[in-house]
């Protein structure tokens, strides 16, 4: 019976990570499956995913379901993360939230949108539609030009951001940096003498920032023997049966990670990079990631909404995907990236976090790492597109983004629930749409 | 194993049940032991629970520990909750907060308080530590006169209100009566057959709300036999042993409560009462009790933080004892209950809502009941003192309670971890401090 317990306990702690981390390289090249029920068909109310005075018990979704994060659970999952798990708040604080302006322009309903894989051209709401999207804010000039919510997701909700949560950790960490608080080119044991003997502990922190550290792990979810699996088993909420030996917590699986490798010479998509630098903040700062969250931004940008992170069972917070927030929340994170760490007037931060961000990371090392993004990078945890925009963006699987557009002085925040985990499932549809409205945009400015 | 694990799993469930939900009765003649270290001694900063980058192994506290509500551990728990288990929101909405306004007045540090089961006057602040009080806020004509933090709280912090959640189920099931949506003399199998056959079946929705129903059911902690430990394993939020036959949710234990004899009859505090209600209450308006409290009080009454209830396995906000929120804002539920319905010029519900709660409940009922609170009497989940001052309180083990009395003008809300669960223990203390400030702002009042 405890054999049978912990395969269970073990199954559905793969399935949480699987969709929470699931590297985005992994899945870069896998086609959307054409036979998914449709964004109408699979949505929450129509399925009656725990509706009822109780639920019916086969419309009943629990937190250890081995698949609670597969489609279509998914689709009411996303945004009910605390009700399956523990999670720690990110407070806002206890202030007025100052309310984005609003201008909505009809216009960008009635754009048309060219998948980049061929197909025909879509509506806009096809648009979204086709690509699972729970709720899209778009923000001209700091207004909001545009918002729409479907799925589990109003306005007053919250959503899973699964990976674009390393964004917002590389963005704290970025600010340390840019600050003199962190130094960037000293290696990881310096910091967290308990890193010493991993890969982390000769890696510097601008590497784990980056993710050009060279890590013998795998996230190849169909190899049982994998690392990921026993990452995600460290990461169990939940009691633990008693011959679990997996580490206890995800800061006791980072010492077990091991070097495949010098590190510096390729991007590699990996999410405890993300999980040893939440650690490396924690030790510098003295504070968990979601009190430094608060601190820094949630509590100073007029956030509308507290976030929270799921937490391990020693309370650690899960730093590789386990934020959720508020749509206007996230969209508030683009505006300030967009603004150089100014909102509302006040700035939270130097101007050179968002330049060190937009700047880059390494193109060829990227390359050789990663396939998905074609002439991109990924600097402290952000994407950056290298595009004639000069976009760069946050992204998570099943289509999280706060897609960042200097050019068009535009941030579109977008949370889906897409069937397939990799963004290249998506970003057909999703990436043109983007450029669709950016091209829209810019031509308005431009007209008298 | 599995045994071991069960065993285990039956403890920390039974462990936060006991504290959750234990029954002020049993303990009403419990002296506080004396031995138990101070407040000042076994603050959690002090004791350095959950301290640290990560905390040392012996300083972590988990939901599943059998011991993670018990004296010294639960002066950090209590501010955690959500930390420890899952959890839904009860929204604030998306507006600012109404700050109350603020006119300290420094005498009432300088009270004395003569407790009444003998022994010194202690000054103000003694008497705060004796109770092991985490925060109190105390409101005169509206206005915050006095207002304290310690241990795990702070202004910006969350804490279980543990049974005063009874007083806001039974405050919202008050309101749909008195709207005329809820009938509270048909007999509870009407609204929900699920309950036809249980105790609750023949009881009216009013034996319900004032707790005279009379149930073959025991919370006897002493008795390992006892139907609470079922009630306990019912709730458990956490994945369960195959063998584990216990019903699955509060709401899978309620069919099977049976009745010891006719209702109406006595008092008697048992809090799947309201767990009954809640079921009443989310049959009746296809809501949650966690949607309703935020639609019908929290979103509306200027909340500073949106509050929160644990849930079971099945989703189901634990109504008994589950919500954790600020303290101002428990304050601002006093406030309303003290102007009758009203806050920042708005009604939020009918005047007779409140009229119907003060005029209490059958005394001579309460008495055949229940030893604690000699005169007092139960009505809709509040408890009603019938003193001079006209005072009634929500009320919660370990020292939670919002104190309203009209006489005085005054609402005084307290979070606290007192080691002792039953009232018993700091009431001697408590309620001689709350009569004196009562008696110092009246005096203020009629001065000049």
């Amino acid at each position: 019976m405890m054999k049978s317990f912990l395969a269970r306990s073990a199954r559905w702690a793969g399935s949480v990570l699987a969709s929470s981390v699931l590297s985005a390289s992994l899945l870069a090249d896998t086609a959307p499956d054409r036979s998914f029920p449709s964004a109408r068909d699979s949505d929450p109310r129509v399925l009656g995913w725990m509706q009822g005075q109780p639920p019916p018990p086969d419309r009943v979704i629990r937190g250890y379901d081995p698949d609670f994060f597969s489609f279509p659970k998914i689709r009411w999952s996303v945004c009910h993360m605390r009700e399956l798990r523990p999670t720690v708040r990110v407070s806002r604080g206890l202030g007025a939230p100052s309310m984005l302006p609003r201008a909505e322009d009809p216009a960008i309903e009635a754009l048309r949108v060219q998948p980049s894989n061929g197909g025909d051209a879509l509506s806009w709401t096809a648009a979204l539609d086709a690509t699972y999207t729970d709720g899209i804010v778009i923000l001209h000039r700091g207004e909001i030009v545009h918002e729409r919510y479907a799925g589990c997701l109003d306005e007053g909700g919250q959503h899973a951001a699964m990976s674009m949560t390393k964004s917002l950790i590389g963005l704290l960490t970025e600010i340390l940096v840019q600050e003199g608080v962190l130094d960037d080119t000293v290696e990881v044991a310096e910091i967290v003498p308990e890193l010493a003997d991993s890969a982390f502990g000769n890696a510097t922190v601008r590497q784990v920032m980056d993710m050009t550290t060279s890590l013998d792990y795998s996230e190849n979810y169909a190899d049982p023997e994998a690392s990921v699996w026993v990452y995600a088993a460290s990461g169990n909420p939940f009691p633990r049966g008693v011959d679990d030996t997996s580490p206890d917590g995800y800061w006791a699986f980072l010492p077990t990670v091991q070097a495949s490798g010098p590190h510096g010479r390729a991007f590699g998509y990996k999410t405890v990079n993300t999980d040893a630098l939440a650690w490396i903040l924690s030790r510098t700062t003295g504070q968990s990631v979601a009190e430094l969250l608060s601190e820094r931004l949630w509590s100073r940008m007029g956030a509308e909404q507290s976030a929270y992170f799921q937490v391990d069972a020693r309370g650690t917070p899960f730093a590789g995907g386990g934020l959720s927030a508020g749509l206007r929340d996230m969209a508030r994170i683009g505006l300030l990236m967009l603004q150089g760490g100014e909102i509302d007037g006040e700035r939270l931060f130097p101007a050179s976090v968002v330049e060190s961000i937009r700047g880059g990371g390494n193109r060829e090392k990227f390359q050789l790492g990663y396939s998905g993004l074609p002439g991109g990078s990924y600097r402290s945890m952000w994407w950056v597109f290298h595009n004639g925009n000069g976009a760069f963006a946050a992204r998570g699987v099943h289509g999280q983004t706060v897609y960042v557009d200097p050019a068009a002085d535009m941030v579109i925040a977008r949370f889906a629930s897409h069937p397939v985990a990799g963004n290249a499932a998506n970003d057909p549809i999703s990436l043109p749409a983007y450029q669709a409205v950016a091209d829209y945009l810019t031509g308005r400015s431009e007209a008298p």
